[in-house]
């Protein structure tokens, strides 16, 4: 990093000063000891102008998306969330605005999510602005949530509402505009530029011992879904009538309705999707009481394989392109 | 990542298996039980292409590259290393065979450095290839290398040769040709494109308490030891007679004496610089013999502010730029 990057470590050290661990950014690397009794969870993920984002979004919604996906990634795990590494490449024209409202979305998250930056890297690129962050959380040793435990005759559960952030993507395409009010559309925008982490219910989930398998809805609701049918080594079944939805969302899939396709299929809704045995699901619904988040029991896991998504006839819903795929 | 990525998971699902930590790239994280009694060190650096290597450089050397400048930041702060965790942004257009390239170099690494792949994203990018890595490594609990720990008196001590990563940047740009051999060309270019991280050397240090402060020469001799003066309270002086140059570096100065300039800011030479007391030089001696590596007392520490580099006549050389400052 060139010197006239000086400023970038003014805007981000301020982040790192709540935590001991990211040494005030001033050495080679962060210094953490894990709390006793826990095992750490670490997850990066990438994200890039002009594929995850638009070059003109607000750098401080850029940083949060960024910060949230990752920390989906440890609410998945059924993780706490400890603190995070981040590398930035911004364009050489990069105005140092950007760079100030790229760390107060940072620092918004850090008190919202009780994370703090642990260290990272800034470069300059002839190309588009690039960003990765490597997020870190803790659980009970040995411990987590995983994709492979679902168990045959167990429920398949979601959480909060299902395809906003698909139809967000749709609309941005030019598709809604005559089928959606002005705040609908919005509502769906911010569903895409602003996920929420379901931290708190992931860490119940694990501690409770509710869940048998979970991840987050990254790739789309049928591609994670298959996930977790593949892992554990099952089919997964679901109602497309249950898959919870949005204000927003009935209303455009009542004015268009194959655009249930965008709901099923489409990625980024970082809701949580876990699998539990049938006797959990009272103890599921005191948890959604508590949390203030719905949680909706859309399926069924089965011997066999794949997934298969039924219409409210029962008929198997034909889906061309089950969603998007993560290493 | 879409699907047609989907070869990129065959190319580094193989990096993972060789630990539990990364769980088979299957699921949402990796977890990480940290070995008993001891602490974590954690951190990221980026990579771009056309400003830290070139597009066309071979796919598996800048793999490499970009493992082992985050392994030295972890050999700076003493630590063994453990894993890391990489996300790849790919231009469009990327062949199959630059992804088994680049998977390719960092499996010799992995063979290499005793480390493994825990986990990473993998995108497009409409930019050029753009690369992240976060390195996690160990050092006995709350124990690490740090810059701030050098006392007045302290002997300056650097490892290896230096300089060499800057003369083949000014080589590169059209400077040496005619006064180097091409096998001297060569060396200068191949410490450039694939430096040594001095991972045995940091955990002898830490381990044998022989450093008062310690990092990585990335930014270049003069700025780095900059951060240890700064970090410690202290002024650092240093004999520009003593920094230790390869064979190719010293033939370079000999034609073109002005390029100590180059010598004494360039970066990334990923070499250990770090303080003594002045009676450790025996056990220092002893290190060096048993790493079969160089180990060479190039300057002092003293109250004060600031580094000087003094001639062969004993007076301050003037270094305009000194170096480059990473956050």
């Amino acid at each position: 990093m060139s010197r006239e990057f000086d400023w970038i470590a003014r805007y981000l050290r301020p982040l790192a000063e709540a935590s001991p661990v990211g040494l005030g950014l001033t050495d080679d690397a962060a210094l953490l000891t894990p709390p006793p009794g826990r095992s750490l969870v670490l997850t990066a993920d990438a994200m890039v102008a002009g594929v995850h984002f638009l070059a003109d979004d607000p750098p401080g919604l850029i940083a949060r998306k960024l910060l949230r996906v990752n920390l989906s990634d440890l609410a998945a795990m059924g993780a706490r969330a400890l603190g995070y590494l981040v590398t930035a490449s911004w364009p050489e024209d990069v105005a140092e605005s950007s760079i100030a409202a790229f760390a107060e979305g940072l620092a918004l998250d850090q008190e919202i999510f009780e994370v703090v930056l642990y260290g990272g890297d800034t470069t300059r690129t002839p190309g588009p602005l690039s960003l990765s962050l490597t997020a870190i959380g803790s659980v009970p040793e040995g411990r987590a949530l995983r994709r492979g435990g679902a168990r045959a005759g167990d429920q398949v559960w979601v959480s909060g509402t299902i395809g906003d952030a698909g139809l967000a993507l749709r609309d941005a395409e030019g598709g809604l505009a005559a089928r959606l009010t002005e705040s609908e559309r919005a509502y769906l925008r911010e569903r895409l530029r602003l996920p929420t982490p379901r931290l708190a219910l992931g860490q119940a989930l694990l501690e409770q011992g509710l869940a048998s398998a979970a991840l987050d809805v990254s790739d789309g609701l049928v591609a994670d879904l298959g996930h977790i049918a593949e892992q554990s080594g099952l089919a997964a079944e679901v109602a497309a009538a249950r898959v919870p939805l949005s204000g927003a969302a009935r209303r455009a899939l009542d004015a268009l309705p194959a655009l249930l396709v965008e709901v099923l299929t489409g990625g980024d809704d970082y809701e949580l999707l876990f699998t539990a045995a049938p006797e959990r699901a009272g103890a599921l619904q005191a948890l959604e009481a508590q949390l203030g988040l719905p949680l909706t029991r859309i399926g069924d896991m089965a011997a066999g394989a794949g997934v298969t998504v039924r219409d409210a006839a029962g008929l198997p819903i034909a889906l061309e392109r089950p969603g998007w795929s993560h290493f």
